[in-house]
């Protein structure tokens, strides 16, 4: 199986059916605004595990459509608002939706993209009591969507945060909607209350795979020129699983260091060389690896429920690609 | 009957039930923005007219109240991003959310509120079918809401807007919920379908009836004075059914002074006075009276179609109250 390409057989089929989603409206700023993201591409990921879960009950694809679509509106939603409160300027290369468009209308396209994810759930040609109950996992996930945005900037401010602190963060901010997209597919696809139960923990240990090899990434693909972004992250006081590992292993100078720098707007170019230094010398890029592979690791056990098909070796695929990846 | 005994009884039912909804979570401070304005008080007008739509037709009001309780959220979202966008301070003689709890909080806050809004609706005990059917209505009526605050933005940049185009533009922006409050209410009352239209019109009516009745206090509340804020709506373009039906009306040099001057930050307090003259000279302020008055009687037709009853005449009350009330 090559990842790559199962990945496209499903991405192609979403990118088709999402284009008729894609519709026109007044005004045509307003509507212009809430396309960008969704028509700028992406990987598409949390549809494809959405479709694949589908498949791997052997569900009607062509019929959970809409819910898939529905999860990446969610996604593109928190993405625009995310955007604006981060004072991102690019997303996926192009320019953030409140740099093209203006704040106001972002704030606007984001009410609009979300609302319409609510009402794309109407094309689910499902019966109403499963329609309510898939409304519900939405409602439910986006509630957990909202306080781990909130969380992540409050952490910003903190000196402190727990390893368990961070870990919820991410769950909700990530891994919620990870969880939703395998769940729902199940569900739509009429899999066993089990299988649910056992997608909705797959979908929630890959996308803490998923967040935390990022962490990883931003770190270890910057350690040697120590970029930009990496340096003002620090300054911005940002958490990941490897800053909060220090901050809780470290002790003496380092730990007063440590606690100096992170979220210090004045930080030299030689502090954010130190603060890597307290980050090998604690080991916590390791352990941030070890912790995505545990993880990635749990996803897939969560799997082992599910009967042998493609679908299976696929979403088998995603974990190991979770922890494997580049970029 | 006193309305506002009648509005009063209402009032302090629909309170009591909101109470046990302004729930606390995790993190404080996100979940305090989002009770910020709820619990803020208000007159509670589109709850009211809810629960009267529902009483009009002999539904249990008991029963339909999470449904109050998801409008008055709605409205509540809206007013913390609408704050967001026209940089207002207060809103009722509080601080508005972004000043208090800052923009990110605030723009995270609506998106909690408007998910919750459509969470609180899982708490009507209804079948499905009309769990989905009342889900639609919302669904439906957010949109226009988003469409109508990006226009009413939009024009604030236009030389000139039609009034079909202002009508439109306030149908979505307010009257929207109105219509919704009234028609969700006789629909989950249990009234016939000729009762579920004519209640959509009757809110619709009344919401422009007040929308435009605004138009007009504002202006004659501020003829004397030239108050700050009509001078800063005129700087900022902001378009009324005043401004609107001087512009399409005006000729020669006073339509050029018109253009010149609605939407110039640098208008003088000289040029305001002359802008006001124009107003009396086209008769807009006593044209946009009528027109309230007109929707105001189109709103009381629509209620010809109820059976007599308590809840009736206070309908009929607002109605009246739209176009009597001086602030």
């Amino acid at each position: 199986m090559i990842l790559n390409n199962e990945l496209k057989i499903r991405r192609d089929i979403f990118n088709k059916a999402l284009a008729s989603y894609l519709i026109d409206g007044h005004p045509k700023t307003l509507y212009a605004a809430a396309r960008h993201l969704p028509q700028g591409g992406g990987k598409r990921l949390r549809p494809c595990i959405a479709m694949l879960s589908c498949e791997s009950v052997l569900g009607d694809v062509k019929k959970m459509l809409p819910f898939a679509i529905s999860v990446e509106f969610i996604h593109n939603f928190t993405l625009i608002h995310d955007d604006i409160m981060d004072q991102s300027q690019l997303r996926r290369n192009l320019p953030a939706v409140h740099i093209k468009f203006g704040e106001p209308t972002a704030i606007m396209a984001g009410d609009l993209l979300f609302n319409k994810a609510f009402g794309i759930l109407h094309d689910l040609r499902v019966n109403a009591s499963l329609f309510r109950q898939v409304h519900y996992l939405f409602v439910k996930c986006v509630e957990a969507i909202c306080q781990g945005q909130d969380l992540d900037m409050e952490f910003e401010k903190r000196k402190n945060v727990t390893e368990k602190e961070y870990l919820e963060m991410i769950q909700r901010k990530t891994a919620a909607l990870f969880s939703l997209a395998a769940q729902g597919g199940v569900l739509l696809g009429g899999g066993t209350e089990k299988e649910i139960q056992m997608m909705s923990n797959y979908g929630e240990s890959l996308g803490l795979a998923f967040q935390i090899w990022d962490d990883y990434l931003d770190i270890s693909s910057n350690e040697e020129t120590l970029g930009k972004d990496i340096g003002n992250d620090i300054r911005n006081g940002k958490k990941t699983i490897i800053t909060v590992h220090s901050l809780n292993n470290a002790v003496g100078k380092d730990k007063d260091f440590l606690k100096n720098i992170l979220g210090n707007k004045d930080a030299t170019h030689d502090d954010i060389k130190k603060i890597f230094t307290i980050f090998n010398k604690m080991k916590s890029v390791e352990y941030a690896k070890d912790t995505a592979v545990k993880y990635s690791t749990k996803a897939k056990r969560a799997l082992q429920t599910l009967k042998e098909s493609d679908a299976k070796e696929v979403l088998k695929g995603l974990a190991d690609f979770s922890i494997n990846r580049e970029k």
